[in-house]
């Protein structure tokens, strides 16, 4: 259901600021992380290995935390060092730690294998730590899961009937434009639309000096998603004639879209996002005013895709029809379903090599 | 657990004055029902063919609906007649159209095979078409299974302790009346029981005349009930011995209760009743206190239902030991299970023939 | 999953003053208690064996319960004595009844077999009759299950983390005290801890004598768990180094817990509890003031277990790791554990020589 090996983004940085103690659950798996005092984020499973109380509940003490039931402390990488009371510690005895990896204001976190947590495969979007793009990171939790979102954005033709007069602008959008181009890679998709000589959508329209308000426009969007549901989206809005698609930036007003969405649960999801943009300098009610108008927008795709939740559990067996622009739809979801089968298999025959553990008396009597 | 292959009703016809779009789930389906430009009643079912957004969150354009996800229209046969920004439609693509027949006030459909929608077989009650039965059509929620509801209205005994102070008027009802007659229909039962000589019960009380008022009366009732769960009950109160039982109507007061049950999921069901007289000629008050005491009336049946249904599911396995009166409740749960089963030896034959569909690319990745 | 031959605390018996009938969940089964008018208390299904609408909606008449919706009556021993409008009552007729001890102001009831109901089984603790021993009886609804509670009184450990500044007093508790012995018994165990020379635990010096208060008291506690969930906890706190451990006991001042862990359902649990000391004479306000710190204690650990009972229900095979001072707890579990065992071996032994019923017109239709 879930691919594990693969990175996540877990919170936003400053969600981690002056020592929080931040319970999340990913993946099915609840999650304590917090930032040691080295600075380094710290992520560890939210469940002592005693008796199952959550971690959150517990002390922070320096770099380890302590479970307030009976006091076991866990070191950074879960190790248990110290038993109220107990001389001798089993050297096996501990919770489990992610691998975290702090960059660009993001924490990103692997939940597979760690042996298998390699850096380098973290999307890098340099925009994030470029001082000149300027926005506001926030978050939205959403009661769907997360490839309905991953859906959403695979095509653009919503814009037109959701976002209407929102992010979108007029339903004409979904008439006349198509994809320039859909390119299928191997963990994801590049897409591009144009809408030549539109109105601006009202979100842009809004924060135009006097002068450029309700001039006609070029209106080219690039999209990227990627494994496990990553999305940039790269817009150029210029005067309508002036040429930007054959590199005349000139008057062009330029924005980022990111967008990480993080499985909770196998119905619920953490949303990341930011939406940068180039050129308010110093006049930062251009991000407010874009920031407000994204959270707008986003609550026109909530509402539909929480009710499309709810409708395919009513009906599990319920089969999607797909029409001509869910090309790119279709591809990432193949391409997940292979990553996915992959994983499970490999993870099938290791557990068929695991030795079986016997009941322990301790353990005895609570699940039968 | 249903029976599809017969008319339920969906609605009382003013839910769908002004073009509204009425979202109601009918045996577990989700269904959107408006009325046409035409004034002919649409059933659709309520999610979009395409990604599953439910068509009640679209827009009714004339006798159509679109889907303002991607801006999908479906005509009232369900068929897809438009996507935006693609010209070839496949023919097969649509949402299933459900049989509806508006009879009388009332909005009936076939939630089974259309080919075997009958019109003919939906039960025919003059009453609720005759302006000189008056009644305030109405419609209660149940928090459990229809056959509940069925089994309460099997049998009249129940009035003496449940509704002593509405609908019944004393305990000895349940002691010394009994069933004149039950009759045993191949799709319900006939079942007639008669007061003689008995006070009249308060809600009758209520709405007579002050010469009439606590005189004695023979109080006759005869009940039908037919497949899924339609009651219709004739009560006749007259002069106690005035020979009403041989004829004699002189004096008599008469009611025609109509109920009827159409399950909403497997423990809710939709109930949509009125209750009319023959004599309240322009004092809309009678009425209007009989709808009140009626209603005053379902909601004691409907908390020991309700609580009846909570026992049911803390012991699904839980067995209910039958008394002589529930000869009418056995034969009726004897002939619905007939024809489930029926239906559902059927349904299994049919299942077995169709071809197997593959899952193709944009289906994966979701439920697995 | 629940042991069904062996006494449970169903209710205190102020519960069921001026004839209340309790409704209450024990062991997932629905249970009606009241006092009969001999003074007895009577406990049956709380179903009607009819249709399954619960008695407590009914009404009492003398020692007998009426269900209200057709008037069956059911006698103390659960039989049908009256069908109003039906002669014959068939002889098996009725609904369960179970085996009731009231006993120093407890109700026990016996959820299994009645034959092996023997109440010299009831653990006798004859503090609970004894006038000088004082306490205020009381009941907490825990969302988790029974065993866990068990598990938490297992060791007094907990004491030093969860109940600093409540019970317990100083985190030093945990390190410095082990247990003095710890007792194996066939049907639970026996374990004493001992804290020398220490400051008196808060809820103890709250009530002390102003000479008395913060004065180093040396603190002797004897705990005694038995099937399924009966807890005793005697507790001897005496001026430090007065020889308490060696029988004198001028100046200690003694307590008695005593708790009653109920299954209420498998993730839920009735915690009936009264905390006794046996030095206030006429000064109520010092039960008053013990009764305030235990709901504050007691509040501690069930934010703590319903914490872990939400873990273990994320993920139900999540393995308990002991430690050495669960030694009492796995004796506990595997005793439980065998006893249940042996019982379910025993039940299906009787259900596969049983012969089935079978499906009789009126159970039709329901379930299917």
């Amino acid at each position: 259901m879930f691919l594990k090996n693969c990175w996540y983004v877990a919170a936003w940085d400053h969600e981690l600021l002056d020592g929080k103690m931040l319970a999340r659950t990913l993946l099915e798996e609840p999650v304590l992380l917090y930032k040691s005092e080295t600075g380094k984020v710290v992520a560890l499973q939210d469940r002592c290995c005693h008796r199952g109380v959550p971690l959150h509940l517990g002390r922070r003490e320096g770099d380890c935390v302590r479970c307030m039931y009976h006091g076991l402390k866990f070191d950074p990488t879960g190790k248990c060092i110290q038993i109220p009371g107990q001389e001798v510690i089993p050297a096996k005895l501990g919770v489990r730690s992610f691998p975290v990896i702090e960059r660009d204001h993001l924490v990103w976190i692997w939940m597979g294998d760690p042996a298998k947590a390699d850096p380098d495969q973290i999307i890098d979007f340099p925009y994030l730590r470029d001082p000149q793009w300027k926005g506001i990171p926030d978050y939205m939790h959403y009661d769907a899961n997360w490839l309905l979102i991953v859906d959403n954005l695979s095509d653009f033709a919503h814009l037109a009937f959701v976002h209407t007069k929102t992010l979108g602008g007029s339903e004409e959008y979904a008439y006349v434009t198509k994809p320039v181009a859909i390119e299928r890679l191997p963990r994801g998709f590049r897409v591009e639309r144009w809408h030549m000589n539109a109105a601006p959508p009202p979100f842009h329209n809004k924060v135009l000096p006097a002068a450029e308000k309700d001039k006609p426009i070029d209106r080219r969007n690039i999209g990227h998603m990627h494994i496990p549901g990553i999305f940039f989206l790269e817009s150029m809005f210029s005067p309508a004639g002036s040429g930007s698609e054959k590199g005349n930036r000139e008057g062009t007003r330029e924005y980022r879209n990111c967008q990480f969405m993080t499985p909770e649960t196998r119905r619920t999801t953490h949303f990341f996002w930011t939406y940068l943009n180039n050129y308010e300098g110093d006049d930062h009610n251009i991000s407010r005013s874009l920031h407000q108008s994204l959270i707008d927008g986003f609550m026109e795709d909530k509402h539909l895709i929480e009710a499309q939740q709810k409708m395919i559990d009513l009906d599990p067996n319920f089969k999607l029809q797909a029409i001509a622009s869910d090309a790119a739809l279709s591809h990432f979801r193949m391409v997940f379903s292979k990553l996915e089968a992959a994983e499970r298999a490999e993870e099938a025959t290791a557990q068929a090599a695991a030795p079986r553990e016997p009941v322990r008396p301790h353990q005895a009597g609570f699940t039968a």
